[in-house]
């Protein structure tokens, strides 16, 4: 049997408007699809309808070993992950097995990375242009680092003056981490900073709430919350039509 | 006459497989497109052909301004950015001017953002996934804010580790100032770490290099390139069918 190829496929975060038609195109095509359960979900029928192998969020390489293992035996696989696979998503899991395969030989199969909108530029895109200038994105997950580095990268970021963007800010296994994170913040951020919090963006059930750095509650945020956190220059004003927007102008002071 | 709409769009990063369906929808119906002569150029041949309002590179906020009015006055209005409008794009310019323009009692129009793959997601998708990690997205330009402010993020960033997107490297007008980075950078970094130049992506002639830290030469790079330097646990390796692969694994080691 010939070998098959494998896609490593970003969905977007939520809205099928903000599928890439690339995506679309080996959704439209694959024999198996490999993820996380509710990824699977978001992808919607297909026809003709391929093999679903469901997982849990944290089987990760089990994950990517089964889909590599599928394409080696033909298969047109894809691998599905929101937003885009390579930030926080499946494609360092699946490289990190392609590697360990490569190095003992296992025939190659051909693998492809289709990318896709990160949540953080579509939460950004809900309120304005928070991410206008400068910024960074980190995992608040202490399950794969450990708290320290998270720590260390957050106290350089806000010293520095970037926006953040901060993915997995909580999850009942998480409950302190983003209270932390914004007590780090608040020592080198004034209280009136801007911050964002965008929920299941692009899906049924959205909301996007801004707040301030002084003003927001670690508590009332989860796992499908992303929180933007301004720098210095990020402002806020409100339209005639009554709408807050948020954004980091391009201009930084001298 | 009743006020029109605004959608400031991102195309992503050139290929039409990467542009979103809400991009498509929005130009689709457009009266008018505003933009940079050739984002306006990789949009194509629309049906209703819309009016095409091209512009320099350097006149954001004229565009902007130009964009509202026409709106204002009832058109449908897409101001054309590529890859993700709210980074290093014309998100902020419009949101910059709809400010000014809500303090002074203009009419309002209905302004949307729309998201789209940014730059650095694309890059990394073709060599793999060096964005697995937590990461910056810097301009190296200095024409809207001070150097310092640019050394000053560069070095908080490879000091706390992050992995580097950097936008706008170079231009003629701007020669020594991914030299300088590289100096910057070099001073907290391996010299084998992994670089990505990715020019053009997307794009006819694209072409994407892997080299190091060490080996990088500031003078083959244009503002037509992204630059991802890696972090310490950036790693390359070839796979079994001869291509080369760069990630950031997700664990990073107490």
């Amino acid at each position: 049997m010939s070998a098959g190829r494998l896609a490593v496929v970003g969905l977007g975060p939520g809205a099928p408007a903000w599928r890439s038609p690339e995506a679309t195109a080996r959704l439209s095509v694959a024999t198996d699809l490999v993820g996380y359960a509710p990824y699977l979900d978001q992808v919607g029928p297909l026809d003709p309808e391929p093999r679903r192998h469901a997982s849990d969020n944290r089987e990760e390489l089990d994950r990517a070993d089964q889909a590599l293992s599928l394409a080696a035996d033909g298969g047109d696989v894809v691998v599905v992950s929101s937003g885009d696979p390579g930030v926080f998503a499946m494609a360092a899991a699946v490289l990190e097995r392609l590697e360990a395969r490569a190095a003992v030989g296992t025939p190659a199969v051909e693998v492809t990375i289709v990318p896709g909108i990160t949540a953080a530029s579509a939460a950004a895109a809900r309120v304005g242009a928070p991410l206008g200038h400068d910024f960074c994105c980190i995992s608040l997950s202490d399950v794969r680092k450990p708290w320290e580095i998270v720590e260390r990268r957050l106290t350089a970021a806000a010293a520095a003056d970037f926006v953040l963007a901060l993915y997995n800010p909580a999850s009942r296994a998480r409950p302190w981490q983003l209270g932390r994170a914004i007590e780090l913040l608040r020592e080198q951020r004034a209280e009136s900073t801007p911050v964002v919090l965008a929920r299941d963006v692009g899906r049924p059930g959205e909301t996007v709430h801004v707040t301030t750095l002084a003003d927001l509650d670690p508590t009332a945020v989860d796992m499908r919350t992303v929180v933007i956190v301004g720098s210095s220059t990020t402002r806020t004003f409100v339209d005639v039509g009554g709408r807050q927007w948020v954004y980091t102008p391009r201009d930084y002071p001298a």
